[in-house]
């Protein structure tokens, strides 16, 4: 590899408008961060072991959980060595020294461990919080089933309680019931915490968690009375060991179900939870870390894609003129610098969410759950929002790159399809959104009824008859107000649909159901106030059903996006440069600081385990006997 | 497996309001073709061989490599001893016997042989097409560069004419000239058409096309003075060996180059061809099909989607009943019976285009040249549009599917990834799309000017101070009227910007490119004539920017689209069992005829490769260790 940085790249840098490392530090709170998060990249930069590994896609399923398991094993002893103290320094290392891979143990650190704490006596953790810590206990949790996801009263898995042995019975009474999804079941861990229906006294009373161990510590065996395997190949986490299980009548004992909240006794009697919401933190707070992933993901497509579009040169701008940088056509720069912008509004997002998720938690905590609903709604409809949204402007970025775009060698693919995930795990985003939904048709309906309403959503109650004071400068407080008028209007549209087929006689149920269309786009609405002129020229129809914005506001608006793209055309590379991503985070050919791409793509070709020999073996089991056997019966002569 | 057709599916077929089957001989044009198609299909449902390969994913690129060789070689022998005339039965049974597959011989049949029929001398095919025919020649086609994809101009591979000893010398004089991506290249051809530009006397002629030998005929090596390999994986086309190919000063008789329409003589005298257009047809032609795979794509997701969602029962749509057929829910058909409507629009496009495709052809060759422009604006734009819109609509397909479509198990991952490459190859979408632009905006000056427009573009003159006369039937003649109207204003408003930028002194290649966002969208309007309300809806902006639907219009609208879902819903899977799709060709856990989709699941999930033990490797090898390790200094009871 030469060490010069491409030229184009070179002149991007010197043009930019603002200093890209200012920014950078804006990003990562102060430049003090910014070196730490630099040195700790550094370490793994310069680890050998770290750096052996080939890309995660020249390996096959096996190879990849294989070296998952080693990586990630090694990762836990190193972290141990340096003694990172802050979670961020500790996440810093992980990423870089894993970057597209998913640790076999991150549910048992990140789910098992923190459940068990939380969710069991005093006494069960203090009996098995040291296990878990010491990987004596290797843990995940198990709740989706083959006929069972979002709705987590639908599950079937049942714990029945036999006063006699003092046991539950763990059984999985029907084929949709196989516990089928649970990350690292398949493989990795001896005990998992299993979601399941408490019966007892012949009645149940809904699903709870037990502590379930699933194979032996000594040996790793399947414990007798499971079936458990590995669920076979999906989209992305090639090296996760998601798992089906199935459960004949293995029995646990009585102190296996975590029991800080609700209670079996000896003779069967159940202890109903105080306040069923209090377990309900946990999910809230994946939620806020998805959208933060979405933001990683997206912003790493959208670096990859503006850097390979200011190096790339393809056709001609101008007739006979040498060809043009891709980022110099209107239309790349139409599909890339929303998406950077949106990127910057997804860490604005995920930062916002995290503290005010970290506020209400802690009135959670007091006792206060007045604010609960608000971050529930927020955190559901971000959560899809953004993973849907990132997830379609990654296959932008990816395209927006041409053919390259397509190898494994351009990274995107891995991100995409690792982060896909996301829009229907951890609660489908249309339920998700429809969730969120129920929230603003409430609130809509309190505020008509004269009701005060959170912060966030007091835009219900506009005026909708007001129209838009937008001008020629396109002013902040011109654009949120549209934002806030377009969904308080679709807001009440959906409302006034769901009432009319109320009205119309429909059960409730029934009118919702026929209004949920709506609803979702509303909600989409709500949460599109991220966005300033390119979003509303992206949904006219949605600002405009009303006579909104007149003739004039809507053609300024077209206006101002084409001469934005121009505005941010000389700080693109500064722009993505400032999320200070390195290489060996990056793992793209295209995506390179240096801007080396095809130097890059052809070493990274050279090394494909398909290069191993230079004739396959297929030829001489296949190819060849077939040439013979066709050529033989005509008998043509090979000279050319 | 049970033998029972699931409950609800059972339901949905006897309650549907139409005979799937007649739709069905409706697509395959009459009963007899249905019966035909599904005979052929029969055979190969029948054929032990074929049916003994495990699903694509279960095995790794250079598995599904090996298999490809082994089960296309079979098929061609398969289908010389069935001795099928029609090209239909041919395809029928290649689709069934491979369905996710390429051949590795694809590009040889389809590509390399047909162009030295067409562009060889009478002489050269003579001579080489036998070759080809009895794979004693076993060739592909190698255009794209590391550099260099849809700009053709730009290629930079060099074929010098030496008249010392009569040779053309190929050489890669730069990395980015090497060719990159090419199918088949790395391990299965020996012979390849080359694009290269051509040198004699010093001087330049632009493009043309050579037959090079790159391995030897006899024992595979490759050829001295080349460097071949694979270009590793990508994000679908896992079993294709898509290469890259390095010349270093390769020479190769004068009479490799392929000389029907242009020549070199023995003195190195360059001859050109009389019509420079004559060689484009191919390429036309693959977009044509391009269209057809886009719409088999989508319609099989669509097939899956639809199947599962009446069968997947999840969450209660009245509280405390059963839990609901996905299919009942108002988002979930909107998500589905658009895309399902995509399908039959996409069938009908396709074919449409085939056969303007083939009247123009004809005319070409008479020497008619006249509609040429049309076919290529056509091809280009629905190349784009449906590729586009289709792989959308697939991701869309499959998250409806919840948690489930993220597995392969599910088929539709390994559709997308397939279908997706079709957006980015054989001309890039956008640039595709600008092509279209470019012809739709000489169109519009022309038609400014006075002069007649080709049918399909006339309404580029319509008078848009018309308003819609939409009333609640929302008939068809109105709803075609509000596209023209809105792909008619489109395009205007994208030509009068093109045209004030350059009444403002931007040099005409500026103006062009500053307009180009506004054209991408007038472009999209223009293909979307294949759409009805919900088109309509989902663009309300672009209908109605300019006051052509008033507020009633526009409500009425609304409502109809909600409408059309109930309209739609009884004959939701009838609609997508006329695609008479069998279970062997759409490869799905979830989308099975007779729906028994988690036992599918299941069974499937058994055999995958994860499970051949059941206590991978890497537990002895690193996780026992881990354990030990960490236990040691513990001394913790592992009694629970």
């Amino acid at each position: 590899m030469s060490n010069e940085v491409n030229t184009d790249l070179l002149k991007e840098r010197s043009t930019a408008t603002f200093d890209a490392e200012r920014l950078t530090e804006f990003i990562y709170k102060g430049p003090e961060k910014v070196k730490r998060k630099r040195q700790i990249q550094n370490i793994v930069l310069q680890d050998k072991f770290l750096q052996s590994f080939k890309p995660t896609e020249f390996y096959d399923r096996d190879g990849q959980y294989n070296n998952a398991v080693r990586r990630q094993i090694y990762i836990m002893d190193r972290l141990e060595e340096l003694g990172f103290r802050s979670e961020t320094d500790r996440l810093n290392f992980r990423e870089a020294a894993a970057p597209v891979e998913l640790s076999p143990f991150g549910l048992h650190s990140g789910m098992f461990v923190p459940t068990l704490e939380r969710q069991g006596t005093p006494e069960q953790s203090r009996k098995w919080v040291p296990l878990g810590k010491s990987f004596k206990m290797i843990g995940t949790y198990a709740q989706t089933e083959l006929g069972h996801g979002t709705f987590i009263r639908g599950l079937e898995t049942t714990a029945t309680f036999d006063p006699e042995t003092q046991e539950f019975i763990l059984d999985s009474p029907t084929l949709s019931s196989i516990k089928y999804w649970p990350g690292n079941v398949a493989k990795t861990v001896n005990h998992c915490l299993v979601m399941a229906q408490l019966y007892t006294q012949g009645k149940c009373h809904g699903t709870h968690l037990f502590l379930v161990q699933v194979r032996s510590m000594e040996d790793h065996t399947i414990m007798p009375g499971l079936e458990i395997g590995d669920i076979g190949p999906k989209l992305g986490f090639d090296g996760v060991d998601n798992g089906f299980m199935k459960f004949n009548k293995y029995r646990i004992p009585r102190m296996n179900m975590l029991m800080r909240y609700a209670k079996v006794l000896e003779n069967g009697d159940y202890i109903k939870p105080k306040n069923a919401k209090l377990t309900y933190g946990a999910m809230v707070m994946v939620r806020v870390w998805i959208v933060m992933d979405a933001f990683k993901a997206l912003s790493r497509a959208t670096v990859i894609a503006v850097r390979y579009s200011a190096v790339r040169r393809q056709s001609e701008l101008r007739p006979g003129g040498e060809e043009a940088q891709v980022i110099d056509y209107q239309t790349q720069q139409y599909k890339l610098f929303p998406l950077l912008a949106t990127s910057y509004a997804f860490l604005l997002a995920a930062e916002g969410m995290s503290q005010i998720y970290a506020k209400i938690s802690s009135d959670i905590e007091r006792g206060n759950l007045e604010d609960m609903p608000q971050l529930h709604a927020l955190a559901c409809g971000l959560k899809a929002f953004c993973t849907w949204v990132g997830c379609e402007g990654i296959e932008v970025c990816r395209m927006s790159c041409g053919g390259h775009g397509y190898s494994h060698a351009s990274g995107i693919p891995k991100i995409y399809a690792n982060i896909v995930g996301a829009c229907t795990y951890e609660g489908e985003n249309t339920v998700m959104m429809l969730q969120t939904a129920r929230y603003l048709s409430k609130s809509y309906f309190r505020g008509q009824r004269g009701e005060s309403l959170p912060e966030l959503i007091q835009y219900l109650t506009i005026d909708l008859n007001v129209k838009s004071t937008l001008g020629e400068d396109c002013s902040f407080e011109s654009l949120v107000a549209a934002y806030s008028h377009r969904a308080a209007r679709m807001v009440a549209t959906a409302c006034k649909l769901q009432n009319a087929n109320k009205q119309k006689g429909m059960p409730s149920h029934d009118a919702w159901n026929k209004s949920t269309v709506p609803f979702i786009a509303a909600t989409k609405a709500h949460c599109h106030l991220l966005y300033a002129v390119y979003g509303i020229v992206e949904n006219m129809g949605e600002f405009m059903q009303d006579g909104y914005f007149n003739q004039d506001q809507i053609s300024i608006l077209n206006r101002k996006v084409l001469a934005l793209l121009e505005d941010i055309r000389p700080n693109a590379v500064a722009l993505v440069d400032a999320f200070d991503y390195p290489d060996h985070l990056l793992q793209s050919c295209l995506g390179r600081y240096d801007g080396q791409v095809y130097e890059a793509l052809y070493e990274n070709s050279k090394s494909s385990p398909l290069n191993n020999t230079d004739i396959h073996s297929s030829y001489y089991n296949y190819i060849r006997p077939m040439m013979q056997k066709r050529s033989k019966s005509k008998d043509i002569s090979a000279k050319l």
